[in-house]
């Protein structure tokens, strides 16, 4: 265990040491608390607990746990054969895989992993080890540089969209947390906050407290507070007060999907925040890497999960609300292209009516191949 | 101290016993206790310590306890003079008017109170007790029966705008907590959902949470399961949702102040639910007393009071968000008339464009010449 503030990540990994530090999320803001993974066994179990949310940040310390384990473990599996070294392989990621049922990013990032031993296994498990650990390494360093590119792109897009009647600081509102904690680092929504920040073209970012779960309050206002980006909390209620009260230069916020419609799915209340910024006439940008965004035109619109009632009846084990009390608490909503500016992705700046256009534009650039789902 | 359930009001008079149970609004939702005011003292305590809130219920509340005080000594009183009555009054009235430093509507209700005393004082005050003790038995009968009056108006509305081309029972939605123990009884947004329901036209009323003090989740959630009135409970962030994904046919909320130009002022959050009532071309009305009408055109805008940062960042004692966090926290927001489809009174209907012509009209009709601040 570590008491050191992260900059721009939920874990550290150093490549020379080989070791891996995982921010225990489950305990922010209060302490910052980091764990060692030394094996695959810690891994699942940071995982499985919940000390890593967020489906790139869960597969990110799943490919890195398998690579420090082997590393750890190497003169060990320096005897194996290559097919002994694919079971081993396999053994572990299937550990690590099942350590929470629905994250698919960790499903295809080891797929891509798998793929890739195959594809570069020689006849000595040591080399195979350094390349992996290399591929891996690199995969990590690609999708933090795609979020910083996404967040230039963004704050670029931002700035060009105000320029000609403002002031050359600008005032932006985010929503849930879209930070280095949901992501590899540096973050999506937040991400672009973060680079405008660091253009020095931020006054204030606000944010919602994101009930039920207070990502807002809770991860956002850690991170925040962590980058001293100056920043203010507000009630989801408050965002039309706000806009009404305040100079608002522009809404940024996450998605979980894009359909090529045009439709974008985030966290609840990103709907209503949408339509109130037409009403004030606010540019509304959606932050999402081109991995969010459907491959087919053709995709189905999502089933909104329904959460549980508790979310809204207790904070931790505290009851607020009557126990009996009957709850509705869909857990995203959709919002249509009429009520997004653009959105942003890490390869440039797309209209809202042209997500088709652009996604196969995208892929015929060939710039995807090297997509890591982290 | 009582375990017994209320139905219409958040205390509980009995004239001809003369007792007066009051409800402790601190333990809801979780406890339902009252606790008995047999003086001054005991009234003045209930007020401070806040059991008793809602500035109508706080006067209501003040009123009868002295009324109560005075029955219960009223061997000892009978033995004054009428000046020394009048002191006694004014002595047991100041220390409830001091319970709570910004309570307005205990102000003018001993005022009103005392206007009736000199008004109705004889020589003997057993005869003054009595009808002071009627006057305030028939002014809390009167505000009830507004509230209903109000709800009736309301409901009636409601079905009126909705009848062309809709089935038979409404889905409404309301914020914060507009019911019996805001009030002296019934309420009035709830009221009129409360009226609706009686009158067998309620599918069922959506309520918001209402951070950041859940008057939502805590004491609509409450006051809505005592009634067993079919009700579900959503995220302050979900009502776009709502209106996205299910048929709301009204919107009902409350307002602490209305201005003669239309705009209301009501709990933070009011504002947005406006806006996306008005994009999904929901109505959208305000329920408010006429005593909570500007009664003069020219009459200042409300300044937002900012309320204190741990209410966002803390739920009882626990600590939810970061102690650094800052916050911008408005208890209220101001909804302008083009938002609202029409203003509920108890006296009938009023168009947000008209509040100065329907309040002269009201004066005119000498009806609030009975009004009593609760």
């Amino acid at each position: 265990m570590a008491d050191k503030r992260p900059t721009v990540v939920p874990f550290e990994y150093d490549i020379s040491k080989n070791t891996l530090l995982v921010l225990d999320q489950r305990e922010l803001p209060h302490k910052v608390t980091f764990t060692a993974i030394k094996n695959c066994d810690d891994g699942a179990e940071a995982i499985r607990n919940m000390s890593v949310r967020g489906a790139p940040c869960i597969a990110a310390v799943a490919c890195l746990t398998l690579v420090v384990d082997a590393n750890a473990t190497i003169d060990k599996l320096s005897s194996l054969s290559p097919n002994e070294f694919k079971s081993w392989f396999q053994q572990k990621a299937n550990t690590l895989k099942n350590a929470r049922p629905t994250a698919v990013n960790v499903v295809l990032a080891f797929d891509r992993l798998a793929q890739f031993v195959d594809t570069n296994q020689g006849d000595i498990v040591k080399e195979t080890v350094a390349s992996l650990t290399e591929f891996v390494w690199q995969a990590l360093r690609g999708s933090l540089q795609r979020n910083k590119d996404l967040g230039q792109f963004g704050s670029h897009e931002i700035i060009m969209n105000t320029e000609d009647n403002r002031k050359d600081k600008l005032n932006l509102l985010t929503h849930c947390n879209t930070g280095f904690l949901a992501t590899v680092g540096y973050g999506t929504a937040l991400g672009v906050v973060r680079s405008l920040h660091s253009n020095g073209g931020l006054e204030m970012v606000y944010f919602t407290e994101t009930r039920p779960y207070n990502q807002g309050s809770r991860l956002t206002a850690w991170e925040l507070i962590q980058d001293e980006i100056p920043s203010k909390l507000i009630a989801d209620s408050a965002v039309a007060s706000l806009m009404a009260s305040h100079q608002i230069d522009a809404v940024v916020v996450g998605a979980d999907r894009v359909m090529q419609s045009g439709h974008t799915t985030n966290k609840i209340g990103t709907l209503q925040i949408a339509i109130v910024s037409k009403h004030f006439n606010i540019p509304f940008y959606v932050a999402a890497p081109t991995t969010t965004i459907d491959s087919e035109p053709s995709a189905k619109p999502c089933v909104i999960e329904e959460r549980s009632a508790d979310e809204l009846l207790k904070i931790k084990d505290l009851q607020v609300g009557p126990v009996e009390t009957k709850v509705w608490n869909p857990g995203f909503d959709t919002t249509p292209p009429e009520l997004i500016t653009s959105i942003i992705t890490e390869v440039g700046i797309c209209k809202p009516t042209e997500v088709e256009r652009f996604m196969s534009i995208h892929k015929e650039s060939g710039v995807d191949a090297q997509d890591f789902y982290f």
